[in-house]
């Protein structure tokens, strides 16, 4: 796997534009619509967000990708389009109908993806005028305008691409993310669109994407708060020319480690731009009797509001970490546990190492933390990313309206 | 139920006292030892921490309510003896046989809790001291000084006591709490002493205590961090001389009535001291399919950060509220729902009401706020109580050592 430039469009036969159609605020010009479009057809798989309230473009796509077929992402920011009733489905197949007579391509091969404020009935006039700003900026050089377009509370756009050697050639993947706030577990849990030039079909398309999540979007952790539109979804156009990957070849293994690594990066890069955060912390849990218990063990610490204070804080508070461990709701013996924060060992077999303050506490003013607890239950491992929780969050969020 | 004064001495038969032992801080005078002593012998019961990480007081203090005899309450606060070894537990016991010697009581019929900093040897030398400073300083007066001492970041002592007319005469209960940060659902989230002059055993005692602790101390939510310490304790002596409570008599059903009500307010006490906390937010769901459900969607409200952010910010933000009852793994039917906050209809059958943020935006600055949703589902309902997430809080716990 070798990075790239140009994001989405570092896949060969792939186009973006975007355009500024007043929807964060009538009248600016900051970028909020985005269209990113395939020259051919391509398969197409999707991971949405698991709540019961769910906004109008995810009921909507989660119909596309259960057919597998689609040529474009269409996305606004600025307006979630949720809790929106039937004028928000409506909407939603009006832009998609927009983009598609623009385009000539079928309206139901258009993804529409929205993000914003909830329960705003979306702005369709100044919609339907971005989508022929971004189907008139569509360029092989508009990646990063899409990535800039999308994002809401973020504080830089997220945009990556890589290549991939196969047997019978080279494919790219290309990705940018969006979402600050409202990021939790259990799901894709913003907006992220990928591309690639492999061929591949959609059934298999949509199980590595849906590993690829489980190993980065689902161990992130921001706040805990899943949000009514988080997706991820990707379009493969097999414009590389190469063979068409089967479950399971090598060349297949490739392709899904660098999904997935791109998955990874992308999700790291969330919680890098969290909502006020100052810190980004990875949690690993070893030792555990599976990894469904190591992941739930990682994901309480990485929630827990007193871990996340303290890391704020640049506090090595192994008491919080340890008493989050203990109510993760997976049994394990507390005297067989050892902690390890920033590489220091600070609590052995259920009790804390003396004098180990003075030589952790000058490391945690760094800007990435890293805190290891062992257990000795089995020997499985699993990981979570987290930021702290800073003055600073609960600003943004107190004075933002979601 | 009448509401009396003087807390844990309300009761006939308890005497309190407090000193300061120079736990929370060598040399200072802040009281940090606390002793409540009954004259003769008394059933016990309690309900404890799920933590898996549990301190060693909480240990002792099971077995002793498994056996369901006690004469005292022995508590410190300051340090929380936990994550201490065999050690913690030694100390425990050597604590309560000084203060068995002190008294002529059996040492195993001393409860010992302890709350403050994780991880340090309780200074035992100190805590020695501060038990002879709470036998001298025992009398009928001493609630206060004991609600005083148990306190770590509370702003302000909680104690109450109340009594309750029987067939066969009055009986009082009283009760301290502490805990402002730490406070999380499924189980006595802080720490908690109640006293009772009603003759009862321990059974059913227990059974009592354990069903007012799931309607109030269940009920809140701080921060969603258990601790390795909570507990919630009763003492009940007879002294009264009213007759034995009968499981499902009348009285027995007023005596239920009254321990509900003052664990339930003690509760609310914890919530509005809560740290940080500018408000009180009580979230009721109703209509739910039972009242598990309810409390569950009611609880992942509550413990919503963007929510608590929210009312922090004096912001009606419904979609936000909307938004996490989605998420909390209860199905239910967006486009049958409906949301009140603070008595304003805000959102009917799945959308906002327009032209409501006027209305209700001016009752947000209240501090205590209402926010009720309706659901189509059954009949049941249930509720929570929250605090709202400051800027204070990330202050006070990126600072303080818990």
């Amino acid at each position: 796997m070798k990075p790239l430039t140009n994001g989405l469009c570092a896949a060969a036969g792939f186009r973006a534009g975007a355009a500024a159609a007043g929807v964060k605020k009538a009248g600016t010009t900051r970028l909020d619509c985005a269209l990113i479009v395939s020259d051919r057809p391509c398969q197409v798989a999707g991971v949405f967000t698991t709540n019961r309230v769910f906004a109008a473009p995810v009921k909507y796509c989660r119909e596309i990708c259960a057919k597998g077929q689609a040529r474009a992402f269409l996305v606004n920011s600025g307006n979630a389009n949720a809790c929106t009733g039937d004028q928000g489905y409506a909407d939603t197949l009006a832009m998609a109908a927009r983009a598609g007579t623009l385009l000539s391509i079928p309206a139901e091969e258009i993804c529409v993806s929205s993000t914003g404020v909830i329960g705003v009935p979306m702005p369709l006039d100044r919609v339907m005028k971005g989508i022929e700003g971004c189907v008139a900026a569509l360029s092989t050089e508009g990646s990063a305008q899409a990535a800039q377009a999308i994002m809401t509370t973020d504080t830089r756009p997220k945009e990556l691409a890589c290549e991939v050697a196969l047997s019978s050639g080279t494919v790219r993947i290309g990705g940018i993310a969006k979402g600050s706030g409202m990021i939790a577990p259990s799901m894709a849990t913003m907006l992220a669109f990928l591309t690639t030039d492999a061929a591949i079909d959609a059934p298999l398309l949509q199980k590595l994407l849906k590993e690829a999540a489980d190993d980065s979007f689902n161990c992130i952790c921001i706040d805990n708060d899943m949000s009514t539109n988080d997706s991820l979804m990707i379009l493969a156009n097999g414009a590389s020319g190469t063979a068409t990957l089967q479950e399971g070849s090598e060349d297949c293994q490739r392709f899904a480690g660098a999904l997935k690594d791109l998955c990874a990066s992308l999700a790291r890069e969330l919680v890098l731009d969290g909502e006020g955060a100052t810190k980004f912390i990875t949690i690993t849990v070893e030792g555990a009797k599976d990894r469904a218990s190591a992941r739930q063990i990682a994901a309480t610490i990485a929630r827990s509001q007193l871990c996340k204070t303290a890391f704020y804080g640049c506090d090595a508070n192994w008491g919080r970490i340890v008493c989050a461990a203990g109510y993760a709701g997976i049994p394990f013996d507390v005297d067989s546990t050892d902690l390890y924060i920033q590489g220091v060992h600070v609590f052995q077999n259920g009790r804390p190492l003396p004098d180990k303050d003075a030589e952790v506490q000058p490391l945690m003013a760094e800007p990435k933390l890293a805190v290891r607890l062992s257990l000795q239950e089995g020997t499985a491992r699993g990981h979570y990313w987290t930021s702290d929780l800073s003055t600073e969050y609960v600003k943004i969020n107190a004075d933002y309206r979601t």
